[in-house]
């Protein structure tokens, strides 16, 4: 560790590695606090280059990495919990918008709100967004296939990646960053790098694609008779509703506790099985496809409709305060997981008899992406050390044929599931892969592979 | 080969399992003629168990394979050129449309034309479409990250991948078509898949998104006073005008030799430097939105605007025709080349000058994707065999930052171009991804890699 570290401290300056406590403490802990490490030093690579010789020394010191980007993670991912050296990729803030190509080329350590800003000067957006804009980073955003609340409209991380530049486990630097939407050349490693969770190479930019502005925008609350009528018109709105640009549900006790949180009525049909808040963007009014589609739908009790930002807003609300209303009842199990659709509305039913029989008189929230099958369990009641109740839940999840990780990937939280989730011929491959790019196992190695 | 065709005889019954040259044929060339091979064999399994009885066959005699779709490829990725095994997929030819969950379950042998036939049955479209569909097959297909005329709205076969069932080289079966849209969970070893040209594994098939029927469309064909304007042009209209469903370009030289050859004159603008031709599908009508962004903008010269089926065909007659009228010219030196859009209008003038400097009186036809940065450069009059000139072609490419392959694939006719178009860290980094996952080689071994 100390020729590891003065190695670094000649490549990067001392100002750049970092070694008293103090300093390092907030970089060994993860936000929620849930995830509380130590590390023998944070270092602060400057650029890429500098990025390939921390690799390098690493892998002749056989000193292991955890890259952390905003340290937004909730699984654990990017925290050294096992006493790994953090490589800080904040300065890696580069960011460059070609309006022509409609893309942009983002260092690491570029937070999203940032991005955001710099695509909205140019005329354009970018197609993920999420609540941790302010901190979460382009680097870390790949790294983990961040999702967000658009990824039915324009996909997650991995759809906006055009290329990456990283590090692999080997030291060796892959870079493509001209912006090549279509380049079928040998293996997308860029592809393979995003949700790969720092394991198999630290990427340090990225190249991105940004999509056109919002037009006319309706968003609408929509009360059904249950969650399996709320699913079905769901699939009908997405066949039927072009510009479609968010659908989620709630379940009907879920919104009747956010009801009591807000100390508000419902704003439609306030005994409803189940709840869809429904967003359009299209160029011209999407008002009268969105009304076609609803209208005489059996299942599809009423429905709010609003055109205007503030109160657009106001049914958001209904959605968003799902998060934290939680937190208002008592400790909250955060499980978010994708269903196959078939079995969406199924597991809404199971999955709250199933915790109501291991943990009687616990709450669970059900809300969630419904466009991509994404379901958050939310489990309120059980003490936070209480994780059979955790195992409940993704057993049923993996039972049904599901994934146990919609977004934030694996982690060090998930990691003894991934082999329940995932067959063993896949585990199989994927260390192969893990091996081949780092083959020395420095890179976040308590990280996704129990 | 004697006991490896034994064993296939056992797993496949003897029917399936062709060494007659009069049938083996048909296999070992590819649809163009360019590319003549041998094979000792085809064996067509007719399930994923049997092609993984094949795989762990050819591992144990090492027997190299070649997996074969459609057999439409371009590049002889698919064509048995060192007298490997074909393992031909057209048996595998299950489908299963999801209209709840707007996806489809396709074995590797289903015909594109097939897949979008059943998409449109239950209400929906596949985002994928190109002029081979009815012999194009889903394994091929996502095999090569095919893309076509939708790219720009829908993106290419990898934005369509859900998930894959394959038999990697090790012989492993890996199967994830539950449907998932959001699957943090390891590697995406789908994506890693798609693209990769059958050296990992052989796709046997593959979870599908299907997408929204097309809804109002308007077709334009624009006159525009140079590429480099088209190329601006195209940039506004993609930050501007939201459902653009192609954008495709048309040098000035190229259109008024299709002019020639279907006895027309330019439907618009006769003396443009270039012309765009623009597809808009939009829920309510996209014509004033697209007529906005076109209206007074500065080398924009005219348009012409069809929202008639057969009107609308008539239009696209202009870009079609470009693929058939360098056949009546002489011999066609096809190339599908990718570059940053920044760098498009110069590689156009350039590639031009370079042609004619290299081989006088050739003539260069130029179109393509724009919209992806995706150009053909189609040059004619030079003789087959003289590769010289698609070196001067692609060497431009390369020093313009761009990609030799931007569909197809590398496959045997572009292989020692590889480590010209991508670094030695690239390269490497992907020969030691193929070792780990198919570690005896025996998968397509003389595609890809020099």
């Amino acid at each position: 560790m100390r020729e590891f570290l003065s190695g670094c401290r000649d490549a990067l300056g001392p100002a750049h590695v970092l070694v008293d406590p103090d300093l390092t403490a907030a970089y060994a802990t993860d936000w929620t606090g849930r995830f509380r490490g130590a590390a023998p030093a944070v270092v602060r690579p400057g650029s890429t280059a500098e990025v390939a010789e921390v690799v390098a020394l690493a892998r002749r010191h056989r000193v292991a990495l955890v890259p952390q980007g905003g340290n937004t993670g909730l699984v654990g991912g990017g925290v050294p919990l096992a006493g790994e050296v953090v490589v800080s990729l904040g300065r890696l803030d580069r960011l460059d918008v070609d309006g022509t190509a409609a893309q942009a080329t983002a260092g690491a350590g570029v937070p999203l709100a940032t991005l955001q800003a710099a695509a909205g000067a140019a005329g354009l957006a970018f197609g993920v967004d999420l609540g941790a804009r302010d901190s979460a980073t382009v680097g870390g955003m790949v790294a983990t296939n961040a999702g967000g609340i658009h990824v039915l409209r324009h996909g997650a991380m991995r759809a906006q990646v055009v290329g990456v530049e990283a590090v692999l486990g080997t030291g060796a630097v892959v870079s493509r960053l001209a912006g090549l939407v279509k380049d079928n050349t040998g293996y997308d490693l860029a592809q393979l790098l995003c949700g790969s969770e720092g394991t198999l190479g630290i990427i340090t930019a990225a190249r991105l694609r940004l999509v056109a502005r919002p037009g006319q925008v309706v968003t609408a609350l929509v009360g059904t008779g249950s969650v399996a009528a709320a699913v079905e018109a769901a699939s009908a709105l997405r066949r039927d509703v072009a510009g479609l640009a968010a659908l989620e549900l709630m379940d009907g006790p879920s919104l009747r506790l956010v009801a009591d949180h807000l100390a508000a009525p419902p704003p439609v049909a306030p005994d409803a099985g189940a709840y869809l808040l429904v967003e359009v963007d299209a160029p011209a009014d999407p008002l009268p496809a969105l009304a076609a589609a609803l209208d005489g739908r059996p299942g599809v009790l009423d429905a709010a409709v609003a055109t205007e930002r503030a109160e657009r807003a106001r049914l958001w609300r209904w959605r968003e305060a799902h998060s934290e209303v939680g937190a208002t009842l008592g400790e909250v199990h955060k499980l978010d997981v994708t269903l196959p659709v078939a079995a969406l509305a199924a597991f809404c039913a199971e999955v709250v008899a199933c915790v109501e029989r291991a943990r009687p008189g616990a709450t669970t929230l059900l809300f969630g992406h419904v466009g991509d099958g994404n379901v958050h369990v939310n489990v309120v009641g059980p003490p936070a050390d209480d994780t059979a109740i955790d195992d409940v839940v993704l057993g049923l999840v993996v039972e049904r044929g599901g994934s146990i990780s919609a977004e934030h990937g694996i982690g060090t939280a998930k990691k003894a599931w991934l082999a329940r989730d995932r067959s063993p011929a896949e585990v199989e491959a994927m260390r192969a892969i893990k091996r081949a790019l780092d083959p020395d196992g420095i890179l976040n190695p308590n990280v996704l592979f129990a």
